[in-house]
């Protein structure tokens, strides 16, 4: 896409997008000087259309190849966009890989994508058939060995409520003299389920919901939980790893095409 | 892939096997020189592993990118062939775009895939959601003006039965001299039907199946349908049109990504 023709900020009011995408063909989510992001793409389709450059916040940072079905994003339009024509023309220059599902105007002036999320929901599909499925390759993790579902879901135990979650967590960058940031996070749920349908045989979903989530922490926990199910490690394991913030024993991370950023949660107005 | 070392014919045994891929990075089913197909990577990976060229058959010769979940294909292996070996290393070779789903041994010497096929059985989804869908868009056709669902299964109700299906036929080439073939088929079902959920609202199915289809039969009866959905056409005319021979009027064909050849049934043994 063409760069957009950036004018000067006008004044605004505070709107929200629900945003999916296929993270198959982009650099990540958050923009990034010279490579395709999600959000280089929709910040550039949003000043297209608007006519200003729109700064815009997004819930979460995906990772390269990490998809979402409901990422949300918030910054401040024009008074007076027409919101319905604003998501049509968005989706006709953004369509199929990035769909803006929702557009509405926030309910606070101080909405912000990011800070006002009270919690996140991931998925993490893992196709478990013996053979490879050419409709899932883009979208689940190909496990071909048998996995034992009871085992991952007693394994998902420890990881239910307030914890450090070092373990699962690519350790932040840190200026000298600056205070490490915290890695604690409040896991809500936390369950793996077979989803499988005649088309999609073996397939398994994982649901973690979180107030939070730090840097690559589902992908761990899902790598961690395969060699669960493979019975490489026990599910009483888990809880010795999260404890001890054993990073090496968690090291194993899942590959990004089988997460999706699946909901966002926000305070009632 | 590289090109197989072809060798001599051997002593064979009849065998099936259980095909499905994602079409949307071949020039069709059927080997053609030049371009890859899916039968040319398939005959090609068969003759690496059992190092003789192996000639097959397949049981429909699917378009440019059409997919398939139940292709057949047959033909004489060396007797001796470990079949589970076979798969799995055909599954390495070839996946995850081409899956191979099952192989076996035939129960006649003279099966084969296309012509002892008694019925085959066609899906085709339509993505009937106004925005855009990241995550069907490489298997649902993308129609976001709404249908309307009892109109085209209204609609389908005149192609049960055995009929010309010249309407909906790509007329084959006939050399002078020639009779042009029968367009006569055996339509046995033919219905729509919702199959949505929480990340494809809106996702319509339509299935069909028929003792044999002729060429773009199916994406031609789709196109029409849809109209239909539209209100661009009636129910009651897809009678008309089909009685008529009439081409014309059914030669909106829909997309070929849409379409998954899904089934082949055989008599039993």
């Amino acid at each position: 896409m063409a760069e957009p023709t950036a004018g000067p900020s006008v004044a605004g009011r505070r709107a929200r997008m629900t945003v999916a995408y296929d993270g198959g063909g982009y650099h990540g989510f958050a923009e990034n000087a010279g490579v395709r992001t999600v959000m280089g793409e929709l910040r550039a389709a949003v000043a297209r259309v608007v006519r200003v450059d729109v700064p815009l916040t997004g819930a979460g940072r995906t990772d390269a190849g990490v998809h979402a079905w409901g990422q949300v994003v918030s910054g401040d339009l024009p008074v007076g966009t027409d919101l319905a024509d604003l998501r049509h023309r968005l989706n006709r220059l953004l369509g199929p890989e990035i769909s803006i599902r929702a557009v509405e105007w926030a309910d606070r002036a101080d909405f912000d994508a990011r800070f006002s999320a009270s919690w996140r929901q991931y998925r993490y599909h893992v196709d478990n058939h013996p053979d490879p499925n050419p409709f899932t390759r883009t979208t689940a993790w190909h496990v071909s060995a048998p996995l034992a579902l009871w085992a991952m879901n007693a394994g998902c135990d420890a990881l239910i409520g307030e914890h450090d979650f070092a373990a699962f967590c690519r350790r932040p960058k840190v200026a000298p003299g600056d205070q490490a940031p915290s890695l604690r996070r409040h896991v809500q749920r936390a369950r793996w389920l077979a989803v499988d349908d005649e088309q999609r045989p073996g397939l398994l979903r994982f649901e973690i919901r979180a107030n939070a989530f730090c840097h690559q922490m589902v992908r761990s926990v899902v790598g961690l939980l395969v060699r669960v199910g493979l019975g490489a490690v026990t599910p009483g394991e888990v809880r010795s790893i999260l404890l001890a913030g054993d990073r090496a024993a968690a090291s194993q991370i899942a590959p990004p095409h089988g997460l999706v950023l699946w909901e966002v949660g926000y305070p009632p107005s």
